[in-house]
């Protein structure tokens, strides 16, 4: 299905899509680009890619498929560095988990003749690195393709049929849209639970049993306060505006909360439970 | 080591003190008592009790301990109907979420002659009634007691003594401490995740995809917003001063973040996140 990929950045999803296309035969050639030598090394020990490239342009100058998998923040930037190195009629695609910002800043980067198409695979282990990646890890997860008016109808048919081959079931969303789902589904909840950690331990100063007591339900709920701090801090501010709506969203409901407790107001505080509850288990049998 | 035992409140716990306490061999005589008595005729069919009773008055006559296993609520509801019944030198625990306003409550209840001792098992399943229960629920878990200047140490000793026996690790606490610790560490993250969901679920309404997308690590994060409604009403009610200092601890860190969120500090956000991960990552390995 191509010819020659180049992934820039060959980690966990990187490592991962390059298997993926390998063992269902939809790739001939790949191409590793690293700013980490060693991870890279390893990637062509392990046969993950075909050739190492020492620069990014000369990784990218056979590719017909290029696939960014860097952080969220340093997309449009290697972007901007590749651009003057793409073959005519490369197809170039991320795997960043925040897409309006990136999909403007990449776009009018590209030279004429090739194509952007953005994207978001929804997948991921807690372990990092090549070591890591293993072919299955799209396999029935979803990926998401965020075509604009600007993206070519045969790359996004390119991005979303080798996403297909690599197992995933693929979803079109436009970009703003997809950035609002993610920011109340995934960035609010990581938000919520950054602060619960700061909070308890703040309260933990005064208290000191409160540490000993955090080993339970506490430490299963706040696990997700564990992730990445740069990976979080890039989401942050690249999905700025989304956020700062679902953070308003989320303040109006707690701080209800807050005064009905206050108020000792039995009735309310049972309904807005239950409400919870049924919410939340409709969301549980999807 | 207890001749005559009464449970009120024959359910998930009240059931697993009766067998823990059986199958050591620390009790002779089981009495059990409950409003429901579907769930009352299964404790006798399954032997956890050994007589049910059809009042609280002829329950507890003949008790040299009583525990009371009923929600947090209605403790010194019950407290006040067994007073006049209490044998000389009985001792009544129990096992509520919420420990300063029920203690409070109970002691002034209590006879000349007998004991309240509060406690709180730190122990359950998602399942309820009495075919839940097992004798090894208590094992190697935490059992909270809370002394007063009131408590008679023979009551206390008796009452560590059985929750040992019952496999638990005791520990002891001043009931404001208790509340306290677990207003930071269990109640405000219900709090949380219930007005997370109902937040995610508003803007649901503008956004089709939040729902179809909220069945990944969302709906996992929210799981315990999926609790009895019930018991959070009284939780909440009873551990109100507590619970009201934690909401104002974590709005005030929330706060923090979305102000700069919204002024884009790189760094500040990095040190946040950075904080949050290695506070998360110490509890993890206590």
């Amino acid at each position: 299905m191509v010819k020659t990929l180049a992934v820039i950045g060959i980690g966990l999803i990187g490592g991962s899509f390059a298997r993926a296309l390998r063992a269902v035969g939809s790739v001939e050639h790949i191409i590793g680009i690293d700013t980490d030598p060693v991870n890279l090394a390893q990637a062509l020990a392990l046969k993950v890619i075909d050739q190492s490239a020492a620069s990014l342009a000369e990784g990218v100058a056979q590719a017909d498929l290029v696939f960014i998998a860097v952080p969220v923040h340093s997309i449009s930037t290697v972007v901007a560095a590749i651009a003057p190195f793409l073959k005519p009629g490369a197809v170039v695609t991320d795997g960043g988990s925040v897409k309006d910002e990136v999909v403007k800043a990449c776009e009018p980067l590209m030279p004429a003749g090739t194509s952007f198409v953005g994207g978001h695979p929804i997948a991921g282990t807690e372990h990092s690195g090549v070591a890591a990646s293993f072919a299955e890890l799209f396999t029935d997860r979803r990926c998401i393709l965020t075509p604009t008016s600007a993206t070519d109808s045969g790359a996004l048919k390119l991005v979303s049929d080798l996403w297909g081959a690599a197992g995933s079931r693929v979803e079109y969303m436009d970009t703003l849209s997809h950035d609002r789902v993610f920011a109340a589904v995934s960035h609010l909840p990581h938000m919520v639970a950054f602060s619960l950690v700061h909070a308890v331990n703040r309260s933990a100063e005064e208290e000191e049993n409160i540490l000993a007591f955090s080993a339970g339900g506490f430490r299963d709920f706040t696990r997700i306060a564990s992730s990445d701090p740069v990976m979080w801090r890039d989401i942050a501010l690249m999905n700025r505006s989304a956020l700062l709506d679902m953070f308003d969203r989320y303040t109006l409901e707690f701080t209800a909360l807050r005064e009905r407790v206050a108020a000792g107001d039995a009735e309310w505080l049972e309904e807005f439970f239950t409400t919870s509850k049924r919410l939340r288990d409709s969301i549980a049998t999807r």
